[in-house]
């Protein structure tokens, strides 16, 4: 009830934080016979990490996981799945001279509101280091989920206002800013470089496209599929909105423009045009499902900026230390988790109807 | 499991189908002593029904609401309160000659891929009728959030590309499209008037402002505050994005001028700027949370429609009937009832930590 | 979260007071293409009922049921099933004169102490009463079990120490005591009747067997099966001890005699003995599941009692008004439906390992 | 859902196999500003360790325990508390000669049924081992229970028929079978001894008293306090009978013998006797809640049994190795533990009611 765990079949509670001694997460509820190794979740985890190329923070945070149990010899067996990343190079140094300052757009103030005390080191528990623990549980579901022929490919959309035009999935990977549209690679970066000298930060956009998906997932009326990938989604911290298929555009389209016509092929049934995003109803149509989400810029900035003190006063604040212009790239595997997360979820719920 | 519950300390359970017996809520967790009575239902539930101007559907659905439970002589008792609302003047007949065909953007077929059976009857359960259930339980919890002091305000902030400039709060319940913003009410009613002529429908955005509503509520990780709203809104069926705060446009933003600067007021923290909605770390921090949602344009449209029959012909579908060409100003009340739902489950759980 | 729902899959939440407009139960989970009538869940109703002879209370309950929702032509569609029961025949007179007084071995005080207000009609939410929505839908969690050739069987083992030693389930509903031991009747409905007649009252012990439950359900650690089943039991007002198999002898044994020898009969794994009473390690063996459950005597007694008053002055108390002296065949009922939800829930929840 | 996680408001999940790398728990919901430290843990993890004096297993499992999360100098910051044990002194070896055999009232063959696969590594998730992991989340309960003034004392009642009839709660841990009249203790360890002598084991009956908990806390209907408490004992791999007060005595007991007269004494309610054991309607009336576990013989004895190889022949199995005669002292650190959570999560959702 606390916030600290998501899904109900597929069950994955996280803790830690970000200059403690360890993060981590449990999954229950992983179908006994999985194949499962560290290399499949560290992939993922390689994705996330910082420090993999000069426009990201130059913390060197190895996030080698550790699976504690769950797995025998290669295979789940049914019982809890626990994922261990210790913490390493932590220095809480930077955050000390400023733990009497509440950060404009963090969270310092909220959690001490709720809480009457807050871990500032590293902002804690609402470091963007927490995601690490969602991405090592998101790789698990995604195991499961290639079982059923579905994939998540995720990507930026637009980075500061520069959107990529063309969707080449296969160049995703192979640029850092995980653009599908190489052309647009330099601008991206530029954006980024030039938010970093001026001391500022930049946002974005997120696509993630899930393919392979077949009707009936996902529950009616308050679990449906839409709602629980926005449950997910917008749980992400930087995450300011969610659109599904035509999203924001849809409230301004006619019905007969809007409504996908079905067809049949090869014995399907499919629609021609996928405005809904793959969701009708709150159950899966079999078309690809399409989410985006907006990323804002980062709280943490140089430039100096007015706030309060923890007792009161006004102040200025100047946030150094080591933090991402721009965290859209390194976000994609988070998103990525947490709609792998829920899609499996609702892959294992579905087997009770069949 | 199956999605008919919302919330975990006020626990929302609905049931019923659009031309079945009857429709309701039983709402569990609702604290004692609070004053309830039929008519703190019902005026939402007028609000939301149809019929109430000549620009939606004529049905007229009375939607009188019956407390069977969990008050004694006016005052919640603390056990579960039952609300039941008799479905009238129904007629399936419409729904008979059309029970072989899948209608486009309807979830008459993901319905039949997940249950491998639907209640074709007025859609059943996929109806919006079902939403007055909500809508029933939302008022009960807006009835705990007004002893907190906080309200919530809804209104159409576009509809068919017509947006509202002007936010007068005290003109909203006076016009028929619920606009905030008077001078742009008849336009707004021509476009809802042009669809329906043409057989077709139109969309918009409802926005919804909470106010007064203290620093700390909300759960850090999954159950972040925006996350749990986004969840709520976008399980309302028409709702195809969700924002908070600066929303979409806080991708575009730099991270200088994006993060609200803190400052003091008459002893409380609070920010000059609200980019963020309301909400940092996912918890409140006492400023209006803002939220919009975009609406998608009714799926019922009297235009024909190429679409699929069950036994996989493909055929030509023209939907008749009592249809809305926009239920932008019908929903107001049902998102409004979810956000309500979802904070009071909050303001129930932050007593824990006080 | 407040205690008035049980189940994850099959899912039942139950609401209403004894002397309220109605009591009532919400089933979410309930598989579509089940077949489902209120016949059905008459038949258990009845069993329950109040006046079925001249040894039970003369209230004459005709617990009509009424299904709301989720069901079409007969077949359940997968969505929630909404059960109601008017109730009628309600007198609160008697209630009204003690309303100022803490009855002895009832929940008047705790309920006060807990929500600081209480309906002492009938003794509200704490009455016997409230049973009757768990065996509606009870009814139909056995609907389901039937499906897989799973029966339960629950009988009077004890009443007032008169012990059936012969257990003969085919005469079990053809006495008014459930005993499968007819020559032990007369002497239980002696001990009854003089109970009465002192303005006494007397309890006893029920017992469950559930057979045809193939291996393999319930889950590991905490909500292994005998622990479910505990929880489900125990959650009947009147039930002051639990056991499985062997039970409180197992105290008493030594390993080499409580463990129950392996063996292969008809290629099947089964035990020789079942001092497990059917599961091992929280999973369900295969053998016949065996529950018993103390019965207290019934609370309400027109012998007068010491007692206090709300405003704190000690008195005496007579409870008059149509009270059992033995609870124990109607409770017989009520502990077979939590038993069937509880194995419903499991069976249902199995289906994501097979 | 798949059974490893307990409590709604402080909610405790563990992981963790016998002979795997690591057994732990993740505890979310801990109050913020809670002292907490790894000693308050450490104790009672001794109380259950093996290897405490002759009678118990050899096995030396030093149970060091390390808090990885949630805490700050000392204090809870309402984060999750991640607990983590490693698994020393392992050896597989007497385990992998009898992995094709199902050993007789061990959980062998149910999880083979369940989940296709199971780790034969000293009964993986089935071993006691695994009750540590509970015993380190119960110390933190404790600590919250503690802080209202709740205390549990734990002991054993009965080992192998011998049964303490004088409790003297100051000698209970000064001997080894927790025995709270030292009058019985060499009877008692003599029947361990002479079991463990003849190759087998013997069982017991523990009994807990909780003082200090005031009326209110609990839920009515299905999580009655009483029903919470039987579901936690019974989720003791051991435990084959649950009893709260008079418990099975009940049954044989008239109403007016039962019923607990009301008092008033120094202006609080309450009662002469306490045969309820300290709950009505599932809600505690602030006297003594008195709970007993019926425990059986361990069944892991080197006592030659018959039994069947996984691939369905019958054979003979004698279970060597490190294994307690009598686990009836180990196992009340794990039932306090478990009565602590539950208490503990009751205790926390009373606020929400004040």
């Amino acid at each position: 009830m606390a916030g600290n765990s998501f899904g109900k079949v597929f069950a994955v509670t996280t803790f830690g934080e970000s200059h403690g001694k360890a993060i981590g997460a449990i999954i229950d509820g992983v179908p006994p016979h999985l194949a499962l190794d560290e290399k499949d979740i560290q992939k993922d985890l390689d994705r996330r990490r910082p420090g993999q190329s000069g426009i990201s923070t130059p913390r060197d945070e190895r996030d080698k996981v550790e699976i504690l149990s769950g797995v025998l010899k290669g295979v789940a067996t049914g019982t809890p799945v626990a994922l261990l990343i210790r913490n390493e190079d932590v220095d809480s140094s930077a955050y000390e001279e400023i733990k009497h300052l509440y950060r404009p757009g963090h969270a310092d103030y909220t959690y001490t509101a709720k809480y009457g005390i807050r871990d500032w080191r590293g902002s804690g528990r609402a470091s963007g280091r927490e995601t690490a623990a969602r991405v090592a549980a998101g790789a698990v579901a995604k195991k499961i989920l290639q079982k059923d022929g579905i994939r998540l490919t995720g990507y930026t959309l637009e980075i500061a206002g520069v959107r990529a035009e063309k969707k080449d999935f296969s160049r995703i990977e192979e640029n850092i800013v995980r653009s599908p549209d190489v052309a647009k690679v330099s601008q991206m970066v530029d954006r980024i470089e030039e938010a970093r000298k001026r001391g500022d930060s930049v946002g974005g956009i997120v696509e993630v496209v899930v393919e392979g998906c077949g009707p009936g997932l996902g529950e009616p009326v308050f679990d449906k599929l839409d709602a629980l990938l926005a449950h997910a989604v917008m749980s992400v911290g930087a995450v300011k909105a969610f659109e599904i298929g035509a999203g924001i555009n849809a409230a301004r389209m006619s019905g007969s423009c809007f409504n996908d016509p079905f067809f049949i092929e090869g014995g399907r049934v499919r629609t021609r045009t996928n405005n809904t995003g793959g969701i009708l109803g709150g159950i899966s149509t079999g078309e690809s499902i399409v989410v985006r989400a907006a990323i804002r810029p980062p709280a943490s900035i140089e430039t100096p900026q007015t706030t309060v003190s923890t007792d009161g006063r006004e102040e200025t604040v100047e946030v150094h230390g080591r933090h991402d212009p721009c965290i859209v790239p390194r976000v994609i595997p988070v998103i990525e988790a947490m709609m792998a997360i829920t899609l499996a979820d609702c892959v294992l719920m579905k087997k009770m109807y069949d």
